[in-house]
């Protein structure tokens, strides 16, 4: 079943030495394969923050480290009492701004190659922007808990840590991009708010403007006091009664209930059956109420759907992005990762050569049915054909059994969703998804099913009414064609990337339950 | 003021000839120099959907023209009696899918160079994927209006029209990434849902998890049913019954009321002061029941902020980014273009063109209200100094006066946003619009304001609370520095470059009053 999975050359980033403004960036000199030493001898002006500033010699010295968030590492900045701004300088402390000016030399110490003096040459000059009382300052001390750094969201990308992930974050976003661009995919943005409310309505967050600013429950447009579009015969007294208790939805902005979207899939392949190849990347919601580390309320999804394409397609596209993303990572952002290795994962930077260098395994869920048996006494709940594999199940297929990735694939139908396109042997349907050692699941796809007549009878099996997908079933009834997709939390990808294990230290602004900052 | 403005090569994509499941795109063929001339002889297998099927010849001949959404363009498949699959073709019709292989061959049509010819080798075949039932089929007819279209948003991408704006929507995304990615910016994904309301509240979305599936009022939670961390003294009679009648937002989600986000400005910043160069591109959200052409409920935007930066560097790196975007489609959607030029806006490429080419005017808007006083005899509302240009003011400095695109800086303080930086004369801010020819404002920005004294002055003044913005105010008290970002309405962008007057025809699934379809 297999075919040669895609590779593409993962880019590197050409990205312009100086900021717009003219300030040299810290990543352009220190980033670099000499650490710095060929712009020894050069004056240059760069700007950024003191992650530490201490004094010697009697105050005849200060030496300020900055940071410009352009790389992990820090340049020293050392200050000669002569220089131009040296008083100010004496002065500040860490968090402080500046805009430096002066010279590359070479370090006297052994932690970096070069360093930046500002002597009394007349061009150098250290300018203290912004001053910061160290008293006051969070994160004035050294060593903050994950915990404190997400009480302020406004200040945790000044820490290594948060900042590193930031640019990770950023690396892999563009790297997605990239991939589906290189493979002629259109990027579609799927809407956030809709009005179908069909899938796991419970787990939805509802998106109005019924509630009034004074808080008063009375003050709610209810049937009664709402416009008469209702069918409700409203001259019966007892249906009076009850028109005055409902809440009167004519009278919401869209004059429907709606909420904020679980998934772009559906919205996403309309274009598929027309443009053929599209991805949808954008945030998507549930209000589950999970205070785990695993799940947030809002988080991003990356939704690709190909036409004229099968669950083999489908595979080679989820192995060749992942191992895309990854390869970026390792080219775009070493320095961030050897800080990861060091401090968050040891072996970070190995586990992710091998997901790039292997491939990836792909047995079907039967097998792997068959696989786990023998080690039934090992686990809490004993597997058995049928049901939904736990997270110990899977974790044993790739990190004990097969210690790989792993594609699973062919479910049975009866655990997965109305759209996925059922198998000739009917209990199962074309189904994959994407396992990781160390992280477990982090895409789930399938082909979709295109004939409409079992399209319809698997939505009445499950349940649900026809009527809400009239539009889906006419993607069927008009050109039907074979095609699959699949999905991908981009914040599960940032946690495999970076080895993190809180799915709330890998975005900037986690909402969660009871927790939704600025 | 002038510095040399921005230019960055504008990339032109380096787009697989293949799709992953190995199926040649119609654009590889005729999107080509030689319009397809060079694949004459060659054996390609395509697939798509029928634009038009025609049988002649009594019924010896089918063609098919068929388009699979990589280009405007269609192609024109010839199918031989002769053929595997003829019969199937023959009963086939407008809005069918196929897969096709077969020979291109020199077209005897003036239309076209090439066509596809599917005869009686051995290695052709034409299979209908789904057949498609004429008569219900809504697109079966030629011409349609665009109100029309946008009831079936499924369906739309199926036109030349709308494909065509899915194909530059795409383009100017990724333009947008790749132009702040060179230039060395960060992309954030600011949060969607906020608890910070406090600007126009009354224009924003709430949401919520307190609506009751029952659509009963009285199942809504209150302080009283609610749980007992309310901090007013519930053993009082006179509160007890105002409490059964107030919203109890301690059991909302978020335990606090929570909204869509209007602008990720605010929260991108906080990323500014610390990663310097970043930008936000994600959904935006406005509850104003508008029913113009002109806005949308729920608009992408694209948000950028640089740090060390001001206001000179933002108006650089706003019309660096109009030019980038619109270099992109000209070099990317030359037939999609053609096709706007033709039935939207005649004249739109040379528009374009111009946008690239001609240095933006750069005036003060005490220029411009100098400027424009002698017209005042043409306004419906008559300029002078202190109040908010109309769009007729605006539009006639771009279309009449200097005929090209403008920015204008420095406004009276009273009319713009508290955040902005304070000049010092007292009555103007460092704020800039860009105004293009025809469409008006598309981008808006400004300094803002670092001097934390002054900061909180403006609020004060604007009559808005302190207390919310404690942590905005923050970033000025622990290392400020000058900063400058500016908002651009993607969708204003799309409209810009496709010559579109309306919005609702410039996004996949439009959402504005009563309208949410899917």
């Amino acid at each position: 079943m297999y075919r040669e999975h895609i590779h593409i050359e993962a880019i590197v980033k050409n990205v312009s030495k100086y900021s717009l403004s003219g300030r040299l960036r810290i990543a352009s000199i220190l980033d670099t394969n000499d650490k710095g030493v060929s712009y020894i001898g050069q004056r240059v002006t760069i700007s950024g923050w003191s992650r530490t500033v201490r004094k010697q010699c009697s105050d005849t010295l200060v030496f300020v480290v900055l940071n410009d968030g352009s790389t992990s590492r820090n340049i020293q900045v050392v200050v000669e009492q002569s220089a131009s701004g040296f008083r100010d300088a004496l002065k500040s402390s860490v968090g402080c701004s500046y805009r430096i000016t002066g010279c590359i030399v070479k370090s006297p110490a052994k932690e970096q190659e070069v360093e930046l003096l500002v002597s009394d040459s007349k061009e150098d000059e250290i300018k203290v922007l912004g001053f910061c009382d160290p008293s006051k300052y969070p994160l004035a001390k050294k060593h903050h808990s994950k915990e404190f750094l997400r009480e302020i969201p406004h200040l945790r990308p000044r820490t290594q840590f948060f900042s590193s992930v930031t640019r990770i974050r950023n690396t892999l976003s563009i790297a997605i991009h990239d991939y589906f661009q290189y493979l002629g995919f259109y990027y579609i943005q799927t809407p956030i708010i809709t009005s179908a409310d069909c899938e796991g309505a419970g787990e939805m967050f509802q998106v109005t403007t019924l509630l009034p600013h004074s808080n008063i429950i009375s003050d709610i447009p209810t049937k009664k006091t709402g416009n008469l579009s209702t069918k409700i015969n409203p001259e019966s007294t007892d249906n009076h009664d009850k028109l005055d208790n409902m809440i009167d939805y004519n009278r919401d902005f869209f004059e429907v209930p709606t909420y904020l979207t679980v998934s772009g899939q559906l919205n996403v392949e309309n274009f598929s059956c027309s443009m053929s190849d599209v991805y949808t990347f954008g945030p998507t919601f549930r209000a589950e109420n999970s205070h785990t580390g695993r799940h947030l309320a809002e988080f991003w999804m990356i939704e690709p759907e190909m036409a004229f394409a099968d669950l083999l397609d489908d595979m080679n596209l989820g192995e060749g992005l992942l191992k895309y993303c990854v390869e970026a990572v390792l080219k775009n952002n070493e320095v961030d990762l050897q800080y990861l290795d060091a401090n968050i994962e040891k072996g970070l930077i190995n586990r992710l050569k091998q997901v790039v260098s292997e491939e990836f395994a792909r047995i079907s869920y039967t097998e792997a049915i068959e696989m786990l048996k023998p080690y039934n006494n090992k686990f809490t709940v004993p597997v058995e054909w049928g049901m939904d594999l736990g997270s110990e199940h899977e974790k044993y297929i790739t990190d004990v059994l097969l210690k790989k990735p792993c594609i699973l694939y062919n479910y049975p139908k009866d655990i997965k969703a109305f759209y996925m396109k059922q198998n000739d042997d009917g209990l199962t349907v074309a189904a994959m998804d994407i396992l990781v050692p160390k992280i477990g699941e982090v895409i789930g796809g399938s082909q979709r099913e295109d004939d409409i007549e079992k399209l319809k009878s698997a939505i009445i099996e499950k349940g649900m009414e026809l009527e809400p997908y009239w539009w889906y079933n006419e993607l069927r009834l008009y050109g039907s064609v074979p095609h699959a997709g699949f999905g991908l939390g981009f914040e599960r990808l940032v946690m495999m990337v970076t080895g993190i294990d809180n799915v709330r230290d890998v975005i900037p602004f986690p909402r969660y339950p009871g927790h939704c900052t600025f």
